[in-house]
């Protein structure tokens, strides 16, 4: 019996887990906003949380247990899920806290965007989004630290910390559905764009998203 | 030789960390700004993010290795720290799991608190602390979560998720650094209250906390 995730239709917080299923060999549903008619009120039958919960859900194959909380599901899978015979979360203490930093970077880079989706006007949304990439920004602040902290990975083991990085920079790549992000933000961070086509190019990872078109931000770069 | 922990003299991100050593038995340094000199040096010369560095920080008893990251770290003391047997980062994925996810939505419950730093107003400030913790407000909304949650905590075993729920709650008791939460805001939460008391009065926590006048908030409740 598959895993079954019930999240929005975009990239996101979903797409972590939707990938680590997949690099594991994990075969799950994908439910979403677009191929659901119920989804709002699964989502609050389901959720541990209830009336305040919250997507991503992942619905266990025992079809009762539901967990919440997108990087708690990421580390459950990492457990449950094996890569070139190692689990993406790494059994190794060290090599642990490793993957669970660079999952907590790739949130503090993503988490500025949060407050620009209550703002109403378009235009003052788009101005909002493209001046937290300008120089010493805050999501370009945490970009440079990314970029470095990249460029210690030896690029040979995938776990959820390169998951995780992979995801939410490409979450800021064209196609998104985030409006407003200057469209070149990425092409100075040299190991950002190293460990992009190291990730993309993962046959896996690549069979993915061959036919996705709205997901060209997440296969390999030209 | 001991850990060293690098953080402000405040609880805040640290205590959880400074707790798991605690109840690991794993003797620690305690430096903070009012006893180390240098603190603002030796944070950006320790930190892998180097000078967008923050603290905590964790120095290893090699004195080479520094984590950061505060969840991080915690999760990586709770793998190597035991208590009663036990790793107090479990090994069974479903109980890590459960334990991450407390860790998530005691940190969603804290997080709304950041964007009150930055007003200058003292009075401004209070009052808009003050404002997260009515009915349905930002804190509010998630302690009634934390509630729920903590009361399917059997309260047998001590875990990271437990851990922080209690720091991050206790966070806002008096006497806090942070000024106009409201005294009695955890009043109403039965099981908050309950999980309080029995976390509190873990032997190893009661007499970490007894001679702490600046921590009577994670003391037993009269």
């Amino acid at each position: 019996m598959p895993y079954e995730l019930l999240y929005f239709s975009v990239s996101a917080l979903g797409e972590p887990i939707r990938l680590a299923l997949t690099l594991g060999d994990l075969e799950f549903t994908n439910t979403t906003t677009k191929n659901c008619e119920t989804f709002a009120e699964r989502k609050v039958a389901l959720s541990p949380y209830g009336d305040a919960g919250q997507v991503p859900l992942l619905i266990l194959p025992d079809k009762k247990t539901v967990l919440c909380q997108s990087r708690s599901i990421l580390r459950y899978v990492g457990k449950i899920a094996t890569h070139d015979g190692a689990p993406l979360y790494p059994t190794d203490p060290y090599a642990a806290y490793a993957a669970d930093a660079l999952v907590d970077l790739a949130e503090d880079m993503r988490a500025p965007i949060n407050a620009t989706f209550a703002i109403e006007d378009q235009a003052e949304k788009e101005a909002a989004r493209a001046a937290l990439f300008e120089p010493g920004a805050k999501i370009a602040k945490w970009l440079a630290v990314l970029d470095a902290q990249l460029g210690k990975d030896p690029m040979t083991a995938v776990n959820i910390g390169n998951i995780y990085a992979f995801c939410m920079v490409n979450l800021f790549r064209q196609p998104t559905f985030l409006d407003g992000i200057p469209p070149d933000f990425a092409v100075k961070y040299e190991n950002i764009t190293k460990h992009h086509n190291w990730f993309a190019n993962l046959p896996k990872v690549k069979a993915y998203y061959a036919a996705k078109e709205d997901r060209d931000g997440f296969k390999p770069l030209a």
